[in-house]
């Protein structure tokens, strides 16, 4: 790896202070099948409400609800109740950010994730009464508290059970939203911050149940989000030096980095998350006019670009490839070649006013010249008048996906791109969209052409179904049609505060007020 | 409970400072089922020798083998391999004293005791590399390491595994046995001090396995092992302070005591174990002469005479009972009454030296009055002439330890005592003995008849056949004959390093050299 300690050095010196706060359990509950319920779970209100001070003894149990999404440290006080105890106490924590997760047992998980995602403790206690600090961070609105033995001697019982939350949110720092805005968007912006809140933390995490990484991808919309609420710049400024500090052998910047035990980067590779660090750079100045950052990240956005521009063929088309080159979304039949297109041009357009900015002449000359390339290469190769869509991939696949891109990409005239996304509605191509991700560029496209009602039933139509459903924070994966979707085998290893999704906010305060 | 804080204090000033020692597992073994090993499975050292950076994925394990008993910390130290973990490492080690308890799964233990005390841990790990220090205490000489995930991207392999043993036996005090001792009596020497040593940590324990508590009845016999090796004159005085400063309602000394969180006595009261207190004192001051501790501690001792004195009936013999008045041995039949009555002689006779060392003449006299009225009742109404044994309960029954308590006791003339205990083997009852307790006074009442070769060859019998059954330490529960039994039910629950077990040490220093 390429590694530049004085970068990385950069990065680690703005390590955010977290803030924390106390949170108390809200009310015991009981999970119950319900076919009618999302993903067949239903909470009810348990008819017992006591839990501090309850007797329990071996097999005993209760679930609690914390009523909101809690991302933090879990402490608990736990006394005998008898004799003293003459064998330790077996205890097992089951921690669920939703219903599924107390109600279905783990060792059914047959997903192709790690099942070490799952948040359980077995734990002894030998010696009570005991107050227990738990040092992992879990991630969770319902605990499940399961005496599994004591002895015949002792039962137990439970004084304080708490979770201390953490984040490098500041939600002072975030403005009221004028009164004028709707209950419904109101209600998805509050969920929206709640999923950015949760997810920030020494990094932007993609989720802070699973998998806790910074990824360039996840970060581009975290950002865009913060910019219009908690307006944490120092936190943006971090991960693009951690991105920067820390690239794949050739340059290009790699998808994800992690922070321990030592900040380093993944050996995973794709090319659409690569070129996205350009865009990071230039959202994070448009919003924090660093100029000094900016002139420190630009090579290396730059050589983003020039490596970027390496894959092109003699077309001026992004070679296709059957590997997992590209990101773009979670779908196992989409061509990213379009798409993937979309993405170099939509970077090229951002970087040129970048170069514009660092006033780098033969820069902006030879952006220039990308972008008329490849957007010419866009048209000739990728558009079909006939159908009016573009293709993908030597099948000539159409999908949702290539045209939301082009038209981000801006290679037809706006009219022409409001036509097409038209068009995308009354005859919808076979292969959607499958993540919020994705739907927050289809949102993206509907504003950049001046779509705004559509834009806002898009809106409700994805993320307040989500609301419908349960939605504390927004989910990683969501399918209104296929409520049980996950592209990993169980909907058990989901994460569901997902920072992709947190960008309903971002398109309220931006458009919308 | 009756408190008094200026003892508890003392006690507290005796806690000692801990022996620490690393030790390196010695070898990679495998557990094979083997109906002619011993409780049905045998150790293999496995083909594979090289568990140190040995590459671990999803399901894989080894079971290392320490070579010898441990009580200590486990540190481990892990490492990944292949890509950076992008999820948790999930690990599960498994501890055992025994081959049984790494072969057997915990799951199919149904046993009384609380299945809290099978030694086991699953935990997840955040961040690799890790060294991890594991904060619990364990008992064992097998590891079972296990991989129970990591995931697609990455694999594990160990670095360090190593045990940091403690104890508070300093082993430079144990003074080698004279060349003449036989290699079978100073390999039983040997293992007795190694179960002793094990045992002794900031209290005599009684097994450090389970249940890791400070009993009297273990106490009485770590103490006497202790001034023949150890010599740790202090550790028992801290015990005898614990015992006296935290007595029952009534004044009675409990039957055990716990440490932590402060130091506290259990609600369980034995009539035996309570007068044993005043045996324990005798047997303290023998060895130490410490006069100071004897005055402090005899009245206490005298008040368990006189508590013990008040169960006497009107023919000056212990009440008998239902409930589990009194412990003896681990055995559903037998009765106590007669046992009981013995050993309320034996510390009677105890009483009545210290009450002349104190220099009281009417606690002399009282003491001496009490023994002529219990010897003379035990004669009367337990003697069965025509027998030749002592009887006990209202159904007279005859048991080994009935006549084993009134041969230590004295309550016959010392031949009439020998011919008593060759009887006993000539037609032996069928309430024979359960624990290596019981076996202890056997050989203790030989060895007072001079029957020192009888008592030879039953611990060879005994601890001897413990060795060929590949004893590390002495066992908490041993039957030559059912080598599965369990009063528990299930062997995975004994204690195979149990205090009450060490005393072929005794044996072998006090009389045999």
């Amino acid at each position: 790896m390429l590694i530049d300690p004085l970068i990385v050095q950069k990065a680690e010196n703005l390590i955010p202070e977290l803030l924390t706060v106390p949170v108390q359990p809200k009310a015991v509950v009981e999970i119950a099948a319900d076919e009618e319920a999302f993903q067949g779970w239903r909470v009810d209100r348990a008819e017992q409400q006591d839990w501090k001070g309850r007797v329990l003894g071996k097999g005993d149990s209760f679930v609690l609800d914390f009523e909101d999404h809690m991302v933090g440290y879990l402490s608990l006080a736990v006394k005998s109740v008898g004799s003293p105890p003459d064998a330790p106490l077996k205890l097992k924590l089951t921690f669920g950010e939703m219903p599924c997760e107390i109600a279905e047992p783990f060792e059914s998980y047959k997903g192709w994730l790690s099942s070490s995602w799952l948040q359980e403790e077995t734990m002894f206690v030998d010696v009570l009464p005991a107050e227990i600090k738990l040092p992992r961070r879990y991630t969770f609105r319902f605990l499940k508290v399961e005496v599994l033995d004591t002895s015949v001697k002792y039962k137990v019982s439970f004084e304080d059970i708490a979770c201390s939350t953490v984040t490098s949110g500041d939600v002072c720092m975030v403005k009221p939203l004028p009164s004028e805005v709707s209950e419904e968007l109101a209600l998805m912006d509050r969920i929206a911050i709640k999923t950015l809140q949760d997810c920030m933390q020494t990094v932007f995490e993609d989720g802070p149940k699973r998998d806790r990484r910074l990824w360039i991808g996840d970060l581009r919309l975290q950002a865009q989000a913060n910019y219009l609420t908690f307006n944490n710049h120092d936190l943006v400024g971090r991960c693009l030096y951690l991105f920067a500090g820390m690239r794949l052998p050739d340059g290009a910047v790699g998808a994800c980095v992690f922070e321990k035990p030592h900040a380093h980067v993944d050996d995973t590779r794709l090319y659409d998350y690569a070129l996205f660090f350009v865009a990071c750079l230039y959202d994070y100045y448009e919003a924090s006019k660093d100029r000094e950052t900016l002139q420190e990240l630009w090579p290396i956005a730059m050589q983003q670009i020039e490596i970027g521009v390496q894959r092109l063929n003699e077309k001026g088309i992004v070679a296709d490839d059957e590997t997992w080159w590209s990101f773009i979304d979670w779908h196992s039949g989409l061509n990213k070649q379009a798409p993937t297109q979309g993405v170099l041009i939509y970077c090229l357009r951002q970087g040129l006013e970048l170069a514009r900015i660092v006033g780098d002449a033969a820069q902006v000359q030879y952006i220039e010249g990308q972008i008329e390339w490849t957007v010419s290469g866009a048209i000739a190769q990728l558009w079909d008048e006939q159908q009016g869509f573009f293709i993908s991939g030597s099948d000539e696949q159409i999908s949702w996906a290539s045209q939301v891109w082009m038209v981000l990409a801006e290679v037809l005239p706006v009219d022409e791109s409001a036509a097409l996304l038209d068009r995308l509605f009354e005859s919808p191509p076979a292969i959607g969209m499958t993540t919020p991700y994705m739907y927050h560029h289809l949102i993206e496209a509907l504003f950049s052409v001046g779509k705004r009602d559509k834009a806002v039933e898009q809106m409700k139509a994805y993320w307040g179904e989500m609301i419908k459903d349960g939605a504390d924070t927004f989910w990683e994966l969501y399918n209104p049609e296929d409520k049980k979707l996950s592209p990993y085998g169980s909907n058990l290893i989901n994460s569901y505060c997902h920072a992709w999704s947190c960008t309903p906010t971002y398109f309220i305060r931006k458009y919308l007020i």
